[in-house]
This record gives structure tokens, C-alpha cells and sequence, in this order.
């Protein structure tokens, strides 16, 4: 499995900054950084791969993942998706890793949002996409490091997985489903965004 | 600055784990893992020291600092707090936090809670404590990487920050806050937890 990264990632590393450790997933860089007393210190970044997951819809319900993987002790709940190690692309990855996951595919996707705290110490950006109207093409092609099962939950149901430990999403898109909770209106936008011709019923 | 990390989350890794890299914040440990087919493959973990954050309440208000540090292009809000990096004790780290960052101590304080991501591959823990009417027994002590003012904010407007992306607080806190405006019984218990003796008027 090649390792690439996006060039950006780098680009946002001081000029000065050399690769001191290449990893699996973990690179380390180290750079000197002037203080404000004049003196100077190591300062250290991870780089990894970004991370695509995927809001993809068959009807009026959205695709989540149960997962077993070797080295968890609980199950977890997450979307499709994974970490983007193959392809620059992300929207790629997120094709691919939804495909493999889930067999499904998708001719009309979005990007909903990119993560990339612009400060932290391990640089990577979390893509979240939507894709719409998902048809079953193939069956799931799991990696030798996974196993899943995918099965279908309306919006209401998602929404009530944010109370859950075993939930796993990156940090904006849990935020994003509690601001949901708190604000009926972003609920209905996200409900339109992801099922355009559907009426704003209930249905979980 | 030493880098000392707590012997539990060493003793999370599995027991072939073996230290790849050794840098000024993360340590890097490679091991060989056995897949769902039988292959192994290796797998890899970063280690990084603890943080700690307090919520440090000063009459009816807490603490909050306005932050600048080398290499970040905005200001950022943040609790006192930072990396737990030079005592295995957490409180320990967080009291020298607070009394370098703000000049502050107090002789109340109590765990909140410890978030740490069981299955991440950045293996660490934040530690989130109260430190309740805090006086003031010193100038702020700071770091040459930091520039830091501390203000007073109610607890309303710390809710209210929560909306802020300048606002950095770990995950676990800022979904808190979140749960906190979805639920006026949380925010009531929370309020009588820093503020004990008070009554749950409303102050911002």
C-alpha cells in the first residue's frame, strides 16, 4: 500500500522542516522555530494521509458500517470510508473506499466538508462526502484487515447515534450532528442536501 | 523538558511493540499484527504525552486564555492547560499549568473526566479538571513558545463559544458544551459542579 500524500500537506511545513522518520502511516518532521526570546527549539509535526468518509444514500436511509478490526477490543460504528493512502484524489478514495466497503456506487457526489485543524501537531485533513442514490454494483471487497457489515438508518436514527460511544466520525461531523440536534434548520438543509427530492417528513 | 509518559499507555501496546522512533513530543512503535487471513502484517502507533485542561472558576466566572504561539497564524481561546509533560501525575501537570499560564491556584479541584480514544492510533489521554475559587498568588509564568492573557467569562458565554472556531478545546469538552445547550438539566448539573455554593441564576 504506497503512502501519498497530498503536496499541500508539505507546502504547509515550515521551509526548513526535513523528514526525520517515514513511517507506515506516520511521518515525522522536525524544524528549528525561533522563540520569542530570540532563542531557538525543535519543533516536531506528524504528517499522515488524509481521511474520506462518505454520507452515501440508497433511498431515503444512509449507509453505516459495523466493524470488527484486529486490535479492537469493541466493535464500532462508523460511515464507509478510510484513510486516503492510494490516490491524491480524495474524492477517489472515497469512491473506492465505498466500493470496497460496501459495493456501492454512486454518479453524484459532493464534497460536505473538509477538517484540517490548521495548527495541530499531526497534519491531516478529514473529507466528508455525499453520495447520492448509491446503486449495489459488486459485493464488499474487504481488506485482509477488516470486517464489516453495512446496513441502512434514516437521518433521525444517525442523529441518535451521536449519544453513542461505539460511534466513530471524525470530530467536525459529530459536532455537526449535535448542532443538527440543536437547530432544526440546519437538520432540514442537511436532510435536503442529502435527499433532494424528498419531502422534510420524519422518518426514524 | 523531559518527556515522561504515564507506564498505561505504554502497557496498552501490545507486548512485541517495539520503539521505532524517539522524537521531542511522539514516539513511534512498530509490531507485527496478525490479520483476518492468517498474514501479518505490521502495524504502527504513535505516543504522545497527555494533556490536561482546567476549568478554573473564579467568583461566579472561569478562566479562558486569549493565546498566541510561534508558528500559529491566528490567535486562538483555549482553557489553562497543555502537555502533561513533566509529571506522571496529571493533576500535578494541570496545577502547574494553571499557575504558570495565569498565576492562579486553587485548593479545590477534582478530575472531571479523562478522554482517551481507546483504538486511536495517536494513543494519549486528556485530562479535564475543575479548580474551583481560585486566587491569585503570582504573575503568569510563561513558556518562550507562548503569549497568553487570561479573561473571566461566565458560563453562558462559554457555551456560547463553542460556536467559535477559534475556540480549541479537546473533543470531548466542546461536544459537552454542545450537550450541555441541547439539555438545560446537564448544563444546571454542570454549573452546580463549578459552582457549587450558587444558585442557578443566569449570569451572561
Amino acid at each position: 500500500m504506497p503512502k501519498s500524500l497530498p503536496t499541500k500537506r508539505l507546502e504547509s511545513l515550515p521551509k526548513n522542516a526535513k523528514r526525520v522518520f517515514n513511517g507506515v502511516i506516520f511521518d515525522v518532521y522536525h524544524w528549528k522555530q525561533k522563540m520569542y526570546d530570540g532563542s531557538t527549539a525543535t519543533f516536531e509535526k506528524i504528517v499522515r494521509p488524509d481521511t474520506v468518509e462518505a454520507l452515501a444514500t440508497v433511498g431515503k436511509k444512509i449507509i453505516i458500517l459495523d466493524q470488527q478490526q484486529p486490535n479492537l477490543t469493541q466493535e464500532k460504528v462508523t460511515l464507509p470510508g478510510g484513510r486516503a493512502d492510494q490516490h491524491h484524489n480524495p474524492l477517489v478514495e472515497a469512491q473506492r473506499e465505498l466500493l470496497e466497503e460496501t459495493g456501492f456506487i454512486s454518479s453524484d457526489w459532493q464534497l460536505l466538508h473538509t477538517e484540517s485543524p490548521p495548527d495541530s501537531k499531526v497534519m491531516y485533513s478529514m473529507h466528508y462526502f455525499i453520495a447520492r442514490n448509491c446503486k449495489k454494483v459488486a459485493k464488499s471487497r474487504l481488506d485482509v484487515g477488516e470486517k464489516i457489515k453495512s446496513r441502512l438508518v434514516s437521518l433521525e436514527q444517525l442523529l441518535r447515534l451521536s449519544d453513542s460511544p461505539r460511534f466513530w466520525v471524525g470530530p467536525w461531523f459529530l459536532q455537526e450532528l449535535l448542532r443538527m440536534r440543536l437547530d432544526p434548520k440546519r437538520k432540514e438543509k442537511f436532510r435536503r442536501l442529502l435527499f433532494p427530492g424528498a419531502l422534510a417528513d420524519h422518518d426514524g
